[in-house]
């Protein structure tokens, strides 16, 4: 834990913007060099696709919003819906999610959500958030997360929401909840799936700090279980899914259940007020200035 | 963690049957070579032998019921009568748990406990599995599990009950709670102890996979605290005792119920209703069948 | 953890008798070699040195009360004191302990408080005793424990107090609660702090057998978080401070309160009942004679 703070562990901002910052502190790679807020894509083409194989019973799920898979509201609530789909299709007992972009897993939560937006807005897009972890966590599915790229904040938990994580082999991507960097807080129920994960030292040095971590060091602490050489990220998920789905499901549905349950229903039962808090606090003048300042800073560094 | 998924942790059946599987699968010492239905051991012998000496305080209970120490109703009940004469004999500091067989030290849960029995024999089955976790887990006396052989399942369940794991180093001998395997889940007081033991992800990858652990995996992992040659684990047992005795039993004793009783409470509170909930699970047609399966192919195995 | 055990950690004794056990027993770095009940300072300096460098925001608190930094009433209401006035400066950010002692941090609460005192006197140190705690586990400052020498018992809650551990490379000195070895019992409080840090199954065995742990020890456990050589420990928290201190305040006070504040809360609502129980605990006529025999044997050396 000590060459964490000392050596390795990286200081980023959340959401997109965490990939410039790294870029440009930290000589981490860019997962996005091109990233612009003019090119961001607003096309209407499926930011999601997936292919169930009958004969395995497993999905892939890739993620294709350029430039880096951030989760706007349109992307979670594409997300969700076919997540549920395959949740009600019997023939679909395993998930593997990954992402078709170069160099990043997703970024995280799209800041464009949370800037100059209604209240009403922000609200929704928390409660899609909030949907996006509840049902990876508590998915009945075996889940695996094929990080093959930078994976900050939002990108992580939804990493952290799934059962087994196999991450590329590539020093220059990074995985953690590093919210605190931008003045944002991670949520309860990020930290308790981040204390569920790596255990509650590691999350409280890793939340407090906001820290990024490279992949082998995301291994070192148990944030990934499994790093591979990176063209080897998509098989070796499959591999590993048929040794899950060797189990049988109802006894692997109700362990997990076992696992799992007493943190989801803790945001099941507090879910409005954690929608009232988010909005309080992401709507604040202070907060709103602070997400200003680093859109600004971004849009000077383009010109 | 990556290791023990990728390389290292076999899948195994529960109870009596993991043997065979490992054997058959995948190359793990068949701690029960000649094992076979009709030799089950039937005497009226007791099944458990237990010396206290008095100059030093520490009994060594010693399991002697072949082939595989099942943990049958019997087995369970004169586990616990000897459980509690040495608790109530203030001579008795500190408890050691071996078995006489070679290459096992408990199965775990008798398979034949479970098929084709009433509910009610179930039932009380299931109280005397309750019975020996609470009474080991809560002892006052200092327990140190000397594990000379494979310990899969229920096995698993009393060596973590205890207060100190000695494994020996034979990569062959395996351990962990793989019920999952044979479609049987373990309820929540074996998943309480086991995240006690070896934290919440190790626990979720465990139980959700019905992992076994060979003695070095079990030793990264915590599973166990020690691994020694397989001549030297008694005597390093006694050894370690001695240790665990030099602190004042009172001041050991509080601190030990401070550590474990809120786990404890737990199954106190809710003991009935977990022996309904076992009852009604393992009494299902479908859970029948699998067991019938696997009978039948032990059978069959034998021809 | 299997070596913790076998190979290195050491058992001792509470408070500052530790230092004399440590030395006679196990070879380990006296950290007052002219120890002696005659010798405690008992002058009214002060205890405590605090300097503010109001460049940085961060103070530097300085433990200087010889021989081993006893943790007696008047030191704790000294440093309660001080740790509130550096809280209420809104100048203030990051604060550094340490200890201006040879091969000392702190050797924990003093026993002196704890023998022939009335039940009022001791109840009312044990109120400071839980003071200090709240007022560093809670504190809205960023904390970092600068451990320059050993720290038994009350010295390593004021440690796992902070929200980060440095401690000078030397296997001779020793960290841990080991209450328990004086047939003292850690309270709740201090076995939550220490399984918030280690984990549940590391805090079981170091609070059952009393253990303490030698810095490279601690460090695998981790009970600190990092070892540095022996003249670089405060330097090293001075830079280690600087990223603390680069994270928005307002993100990471909320985000140390979401961690902490369940854990300070259990106290906070059994202030009375934990001050009554260490009461009775402590004057009770047999922890009381086991008292006396240390300081008799304290005597009986020295003379």
């Amino acid at each position: 834990m000590a060459n964490v703070l000392r050596n390795s562990a990286k200081f980023g901002f959340s959401g997109v913007l965490s990939q410039l910052s790294n870029h440009s502190r930290h000589g981490r790679e860019c997962v996005s060099p091109c990233f612009s807020l003019q090119q961001r894509n607003s096309s209407t083409s499926p930011k999601i696709k997936v292919d169930l194989d009958n004969s395995t019973g497993v999905a892939v799920l890739r993620m294709q919003s350029p430039p880096v898979n951030s989760l706007s509201l349109d992307f979670l609530t594409e997300f969700c819906i076919n997540l549920e789909k395959l949740e009600m299709d019997k023939s679909c007992r395993g998930l593997i999610i990954t992402s078709t972009l170069s160099k990043v897993f997703s970024a995280g939560l799209d800041i464009m959500e949370m800037y100059g937006k209604s209240p009403e807005r922000c609200g929704e897009f928390w409660k899609a958030v909030q949907e996006m972890w509840l049902k990876l966590y508590g998915s009945n599915m075996a889940t695996i997360a094929a990080i093959n790229g930078s994976s900050p904040a939002g990108g992580c938990l939804m990493s952290i929401g799934c059962d087994y994580r196999i991450m590329a082999d590539n020093p220059r991507y990074s995985i953690g909840l590093n919210e605190t960097q931008l003045g944002i807080v991670a949520p309860f129920w990020f930290k308790d799936t981040l204390v569920n994960t790596v255990g509650n030292r590691a999350a409280e040095l890793s939340l407090e700090l906001g820290l990024l971590y490279s992949a082998p060091d995301a291994l070192k602490i148990g944030l990934v279980d499994q790093l591979v050489p990176e063209d080897q990220v998509l098989s070796t998920a499959q591999d590993t899914m048929s040794k899950w789905l060797a189990v049988p499901d109802h006894a692997r549905q109700i362990t997990k259940s076992m696992m799992r349950k007493q943190t989801i229903d803790k945001l099941l039962s507090n879910r409005e007020a954690d929608i009232t808090n988010f909005v309080s606090f992401i709507t604040k003048d202070s907060i709103q200035r602070s997400l200003r300042m680093y859109l600004e800073m971004l849009k000077s560094r383009k010109a």
